[in-house]
């Protein structure tokens, strides 16, 4: 985007508690700005503009079809109910907003592909709001992966995420609705486990999932906590852990063939400015086994801004390029939130076939 | 023990590596003193006991039966290969030794039943040379898991042990030997996982153990790295990697209701004198989700005698109540070496069956 560049306009559909995050991040990002918000209720979004940072000029509507027929607006931030992704996502796309999708993204890949070919096919940036991903630290992390020397070759990869909800999310909450985010947990905090897998195998695609044990359901069948196992043709394999039944966890644990890695705040640091993780290379017993030569190493990466802000920012670059200078879409986001819904998918088939395994074809 | 009452007199049946770092043990032990050691090679023996701190008066044997069958002997420590296990410690039995007996304790539960008949018939304590097991951070870490204000109820468990060993390892070690210790990792390095997803458990006996994925194997069968899954009646499940051929890891993440523990140098602390582990009890998300409130709390216990010199220190303890109070044995280490046989011998037919889950019958 050239220095003169006007900033990208979001237009937010609905007024989720993680608008308020994403607003914040819109308005902290240098290249973007917050354009427009539209909720059913004229009264809710009028608020949510209000209180979220919203400037004077900023269109307020009484829909969601109000900002995506906004002409200047140039991509939507769309944290509505999972259920309801493919027909906002879909006709956003059909009037040329570029999208920020929360996840979980879809129910299933079948409805994903729907979202991707309306968005590849009008020209459109996509990319999911998995924040964690653009931390400076998540590249910091991923760089070490990359070591062969310091890493090696991939073996083995765990990662958790859960928090423990409230009585009230347990009964009211979107994302223990079947009617709304039928994944539950699978799709809020397994997708997280998922996508830091895929992110820890550079992306490549496991052959199969396996659901270990009978997860916990509410009483609509949607599921609370599960766990599963993913698998490779080679000898790598993982395992993740996802709950809203747990104390808060969110652990990654890479282990490689000359190293290792752990992090366990990556989903949200446990500060904003500054984030954690430890590297092990080439470790070996000192004289009898008493102890590690080398110990392992803390790292620590200082944040100028918020991981959601950096989020923001690398998506209103890649709008502002497509807009600007005429770039094609990155399609590196739509290729990853495609390989997270798959593996989704091939978990919850799994579970739903009492625990055998699925094989996951790209 | 009372306080004039004589040390025990340890004999150790042949020169292993990790000999010598119980023989430091023992010596470093109040109530124990090393008495004998036997190799099959008397001029080894010699050489042993002269580098390991065995006092002037100690017998040296030529032979396993000379430290059995020494009448002054009180307890044995047995760091065989695997497959020497039954004779030996049967033997030693018989001779009214206590055993120490080091892990895997033997090739399977059938063979372990002997081991512990024998030494229950003649009145003798019995303890695997599970080290971290002793480890003062060890009881507080177990304290944290036992709160249920501060941790609730276990809802998963995840343990790592690799280490990359040498290519000299791979061709001569004796854990890559099928006659010798024919569990390979999974016996070694798989061990400490599953006794501590047992400890995680309060030693709840999980009801079924699914192999992950093919394990690697060497030409001779051998398992070099594996994965496996555990889950009870209840919603608990818990996983692990265990490896030959992976920097060194060695991690436990406990997750409950309320609360969750990380240690990454749970079989042997990176330092002798300190060990650290964290916790998190009761956290959640501060304002728009932008950090943790509390942070996770880190945690180091200090260590006046290394984690095998209280391994040592408590078997001579209960030793020395049998011998000079007439107590009886603690049955406690018997009833969970064989819990942690019973699940290391259902991961063993996961794996051979093609990684079919495995009923586990107490």
């Amino acid at each position: 985007m050239a220095e003169e560049a006007a900033p990208i306009r979001f237009g937010i559909l609905g007024c989720a508690e993680i608008a308020r995050k994403v607003s914040r991040a819109i308005t902290l990002s240098p290249n973007a700005t917050l354009y427009a918000v539209g909720s059913r209720s004229l009264d809710k979004a009028t608020k949510f503009a209000a209180s979220n940072g919203f400037p004077p000029h900023a269109k307020v509507y009484g829909s969601y079809e109000g900002v995506i027929e906004d002409p200047e607006v140039d991509a939507v931030y769309v944290p509505l109910p999972t259920s309801l992704h493919v027909q906002w996502a879909v006709l956003a796309a059909q009037k040329k907003k570029h999208l920020l999708l929360e996840k979980p993204v879809a129910l299933n890949v079948h409805d994903l592909h729907k979202i991707l070919e309306a968005c590849e096919s009008n020209g459109l940036q996509y990319m999911d709001a998995t924040m964690w991903m653009h931390h400076p630290r998540t590249t910091q992390m991923f760089h070490f992966l990359s070591d062969p020397q310091q890493f090696g070759r991939l073996q083995s990869v765990h990662a958790t995420f859960s928090y423990g909800v409230s009585p009230y999310f347990l009964e009211n909450d979107i994302r223990v609705k079947p009617e709304l985010d039928a994944l539950g947990a699978l799709g809020d905090t397994g997708w997280y486990c998922v996508r830091a897998i895929l992110w820890a195998s550079n992306y490549e695609l496991p052959k199969s999932a396996t659901a270990l044990h009978k997860p916990t359901y509410n009483d609509a069948g949607v599921i609370l906590a599960c766990a599963a196992s993913l698998s490779w043709e080679d000898d790598k394999v993982a395992t993740f852990y996802c709950s809203f039944l747990t104390d808060m966890s969110m652990d990654i644990i890479v282990m490689g063939t000359k190293g290792s890695l752990r992090v366990h705040d990556y989903v949200i640091p446990n500060q904003e400015k500054e984030a954690k993780f430890s590297t092990s290379s080439n470790s070996n017993w000192v004289e009898l086994s008493l102890g590690w030569a080398p110990n392992p190493s803390e790292h620590v990466v200082y944040n100028d801004l918020p991981q959601e802000a950096h989020m923001v920012k690398e998506f209103a670059r890649l709008v502002g390029a497509i807009k600007y200078n005429n770039s094609k879409p990155e399609d590196t986001w739509p290729i990853i939130s495609r390989k997270t819904q798959l593996v989704i998918d091939a978990v919850k088939t799994s579970i739903d076939n009492g625990l055998e395994p699925v094989e996951i074809k790209g």
